[in-house]
């Protein structure tokens, strides 16, 4: 049996298509067992809604107070105790048979909590945040890390790899992720002190399977399974991805309305762009993790629906099952052992 | 009278959109004399294809030997001395009365060149690339530094806030360009140790025309005249930018392909979707420029036409006209003076 936490508060569709998410994974998956974070008479009343009243697959941990994008990630941490989001990561800290945490609320309170409250893997410096983006070869491609750690060092980046490259395969069974390194060109030579260092560490550790330095243009090529970047920069090309591809849209969008001619020609394409916009849309391919610590986190988009939801429990069920966490553990042990 | 050499190799249209766009420009500015700089022969029958036969307006400096983007800059110095950049980059060291150069060629070799060889303007630490983008606004936006400096300090961001905002006031007429630093959050205490630092050195020195942080996603949204970068994360959102914007429309113009009414929609929009890479061709909103030596330096995109290279012409002689220069100087001077 897998037991996963499912906070239920801080998404824009919360507590409802958490709940419901979590029921459609309850109702498909008879070896997961949930415990929901939030408020105690909100859940009942939705899984009575939703006509689902099996409590030996469930329970409630009751927890009045919310986490919003507005609270700073330390301050979270610090007063906001009676939260779904901290009373959950205690009780994921607190009990070995917890596999680990859904949640669609704010990231940066998420990552700081889970970071600072859970363990780290042996051996593992900080742990680091992973989400996929469809490419437009109809392939998924991890960035790790996109924001997590602002201040890396080469040890770090070879670490991201490791961690990335695993979690490509263990979750989405891409069978040799081919890493490739975020820099400002994709020359070998290229790049700051950080980067260069870097690249010699990853090309050492994961030989053919590291086909070197990319440039941000190319994230959504398909030529890559899972790009490393340290936070600053990662966390830049990813919000360019998404924020240049929702302009555009909306460019498109605002110039057709600009001549009959242009309506008239959209009027046939309506679906098409609907599917762009979902295509873009990256809540669709699975929650983003946090890779390192101890324990499975897994952080939804903030406006999930059900099936978003749905598919990041199961996302988590996957890693687990696939034991990721240990065999992140071994390959950064081995990694020691073979330096030592 | 602002004399101008003009690279004429390097480009995919050149030498022949080099010259004519610099005959037009010859043609539309009285004040302007150009020094032609590659093979001159090819020079000498452009021109008189063109039929600019006014040799009291121009003159050419023979250079046999052309860099490509295959060069790497640190040999295209040292070993392509015949080359029309290094010849012009040489002329223009040894003449005060050259006021700078346009270059359509490998971007590396210009700005190491340039950098290395041509002086830089007192107080400053290192010169640093800055290209305009269109935004969704109408506007332009500069980005300073985009990938000449890829280990930075704070204080080398104060300079480029300096430079940028001085740039995109005497180059585009912008009046009280709003400044923004590239960071991972909009918030003031976001971002790695330099980020931090550099922020609060910015805030200082422009005030109220700081208006603080941004993010990659808000580039092409018309908030800022000039976004503050270091070098790797700039040139990390440039390319993602661009990238984004040409894979996304390439996808596009895919899925009209897949289905019969998509292409007999895209029919009446043909035009519009023409506009949009158009649009996004950054290549129509003038050159890049390298802020911080003592000449002008500006350089054309590779796939650069007549058009562009005029406007790139024209860019320097604005620039040049409004003492950009000796503006950068005396700025820096004084941020010098209050610190002291």
């Amino acid at each position: 049996m897998i037991k996963l936490i499912i906070d239920t508060t801080g998404g824009d569709n919360s507590p409802l298509a958490n709940i419901e998410g979590s029921v459609s994974a309850l109702n498909a998956h008879p070896d997961l067992y949930v415990i929901f974070s939030g408020d105690e008479e909100a859940i009942r009343s939705a899984l009575a809604e939703l006509g689902f009243d099996d409590d030996s697959r469930y329970e409630i941990l009751h927890a009045p107070d919310v986490i919003t994008g507005e609270d700073k990630p330390t301050d979270a941490i610090r007063l906001k105790r009676e939260s779904s989001m901290m009373k959950g990561i205690k009780m994921l800290r607190e009990n070995d048979d917890i596999a680990g945490m859904v949640s669609t609320g704010a990231t940066g309170s998420l990552v700081a909590a889970a970071t600072v409250r859970i363990g780290r893997i042996r051996g593992l410096i900080r742990p680091a945040f992973c989400p996929v983006f469809p490419t437009m070869a109809g392939t998924l491609v991890g960035v790790c890390d996109s924001g997590a750690n602002v201040d890396c060092t080469p040890e770090q980046l070879l670490q991201f790899s490791v961690m990335g490259s695993l979690y490509m395969k263990n979750a989405f069974g891409v069978e040799n992720p081919r890493i490739a390194m975020l820099n400002i060109g994709t020359e070998t030579e290229k790049g700051d002190v950080l980067h260069k260092e870097a690249f010699k560490l990853i090309a050492a550790a994961h030989g053919d399977n590291f086909v070197g330095n990319m440039e941000g243009r190319d994230l959504l090529s398909g030529k890559y399974d899972i790009v490393v970047a340290d936070g600053f920069s990662g966390n830049v090309m990813i919000k360019t991805t998404e924020g240049t591809a929702l302009q555009l849209l909306k460019k498109i969008k605002e110039d057709i309305y600009s001549r009959g001619m242009y309506k008239f020609g959209a009027l046939f394409m309506k679906k098409m762009f609907e599917e762009e916009k979902e295509f873009m849309n990256y809540q669709n391919y699975g929650g983003s993790v946090l890779l390192g610590t101890e324990k499975i986190i897994v952080k939804g988009h903030g406006s999930s629906n059900a099936t978003a939801v749905r598919k990041c429990i199961e996302q988590a069920m996957t890693m687990e099952k696939n034991s990721l966490n240990d065999k992140i553990a071994e390959r950064i042990a081995d990694l020691y052992k073979a330096q030592a």
